[in-house]
């Protein structure tokens, strides 16, 4: 990990995304959305298609708007790995109120995704960049058996399996690289208040870079010897927050892929542009504004991240 | 407050802290104490003793024991402004839970504090660097009125005073120029869930400077044209939250006294230093890190704080 890789010329590594495509309905102070498309493979693979190859691993039912197969299709994301399934797609329905920072989850229909068994394409194998978005941390654990040695391979979870399926999520953390959760999972994982101890308690576990998402308050990224910490980009206006943290896995798992560089120094730009992807995501409805997002302007919210942060030595 | 002041060679200017001085008992998992000297005052003046010279104004009672008095007074605090008062000392009793982010209020008596009315010496009248920690807000005003054309003043509050006097908390913000608030105050305070937002009502009140303290997520100020944000010092252990946010101002005055510069190059600085001073002054019960803390090991933090902001340009 800590060694820099140098880049392959003319060939960028891909990021396989294994996670959900779902159809969302969404309540914000802001408005309303119904069967908007979404999913934590959605919105990462969108996010890692503005950096780099991507390949998608999910399950969707026969109801899935053929359309949204094809804006993937359309970012050049192979969609190999996705089954069509008869049945109904994964459906989440939630609501925000005047705080934004926690959605409320009003109804969630598991559908087709209920026996999804991801399998992964022999043209996927060696995948390199590998994000393992929020599904049953026993089927991370068989997506992680079908790989060819990747180069870095980031797990994200949530609460519900840190509750029902703890070995599980243990398990998957004792081989992933990255760890990504956010705050109020982290203190659950471990048991602990203190962000520092309890990201010190997911190292013990085996990733060798723990980071962790925290909404508002930016994110953070522990390793054995280093800390970095990145602010969120300061927003006026968050008008649905859905997604913002499986764009900024995508975007981060983009940029390593890009750069074909696993080192501190590419983590610590991945993040950044975790974040500033993420900033974008959340300032419309669903993926509408991911979809829209183009590379310069990413680079302009890049630069002002750094004017946000510089301070002159003592 | 753009231009940066050029330092007068050899004077450096004082720092006036208004507040409380205190006794505490203090319960946290890590222990407890009873009887230890606290205050906003107390906090706020030692930690601005490290880098210029301090004045207080406050009122304790007779049994406030002298020792305490001979400690500010052997940093070099001037105590001129402090009244010695028939009666007893504001005693405050807080226990902190497992979530060290906030203070459960035990019990507090008021006692002679009750009926403190600041009155600043002619020798404090030329104050240049002032700050008015958390007391009633119309006692706030009557000491802006004592003062000679301070260069910069700054503002704490507390949620009980937004509750009870608002408009008299509005007033100060009016006429102040760094409002200094934790993050559940500047939300109380604009009725608005966003941090951003929040930030500019509190500007449109009147500060040209908003500082926003959010504990173990660090700090950022706003002002009409820039955004800076400081994390907080990576701590594993938080023994006693207790004064950190009076710290945290008390460095942030001295460092801008000591520069006798209010430029936004030196309040990025001074923001740095409140944090790395608040990081120590929570690693022990009450003051007494605090007490201890020298110049050289504030300087290592620091550095240690860039390390943890850097970034590569994309």
């Amino acid at each position: 990990m800590d060694e820099a890789k140098s880049r392959r010329r003319g060939e960028t590594p891909s990021v396989l995304v294994v996670g959900s495509l779902a159809l969302d309905d969404i309540e914000t102070p802001f408005g309303a959305v119904s069967e908007a498309v979404g999913g934590a493979a959605y919105y990462a693979a969108t996010a890692a298609s503005l950096y780099a190859p991507v390949r998608v691993v999910a399950a969707v039912g026969t109801d899935f708007p053929k359309k949204h197969l094809d804006d993937l299709a359309g970012r050049g994301i192979d969609l190999e790995g996705v089954e069509i399934k008869e049945g109904l797609t994964f459906r989440w329905s939630g609501r925000y109120d005047n705080d934004m920072s926690r959605a409320q989850t009003l109804r969630t229909e598991v559908n087709v995704f209920a026996d999804f068994r991801p399998k992964i394409p022999d043209s996927y194998r060696d995948s390199q960049y590998v994000f393992l978005a929020n599904i049953d941390p026993e089927l991370q654990l068989t997506v992680m058996d079908q790989l060819d040695g990747p180069k870095l391979v980031a797990a994200d979870t949530m609460n519900f399996w840190i509750s029902n399926k703890r070995d599980a999520v243990v398990e998957v953390l004792k081989r992933v690289d990255v760890s990504l959760l956010n705050d109020a999972e982290l203190r659950q994982l471990c048991g602990i208040p203190g962000l520092v101890s309890a990201a010190k308690c997911v190292l013990d576990m085996g990733p060798k870079v723990a980071i962790i998402k925290k909404g508002e308050h930016g994110a953070v990224m522990f390793t054995r010897s280093s800390h970095f910490s990145a602010p969120s980009y300061p927003l006026e206006e968050v008008r649905d927050p859905t997604g913002a943290g499986d764009s900024f896995a995508g975007a981060l798992m983009g940029y390593l892929a890009s750069q074909d560089d696993v080192s501190e120094t590419a983590l610590r730009r991945a993040i950044v542009h975790g974040s500033v992807v993420a900033s974008f995501a959340v300032a419309d409805f669903g993926a509408s504004r991911l979809e829209r997002l183009r590379r310069e302007e990413i680079a302009s919210r890049y630069g002002k991240m750094k004017e946000i942060v510089s301070f002159e030595p003592e």
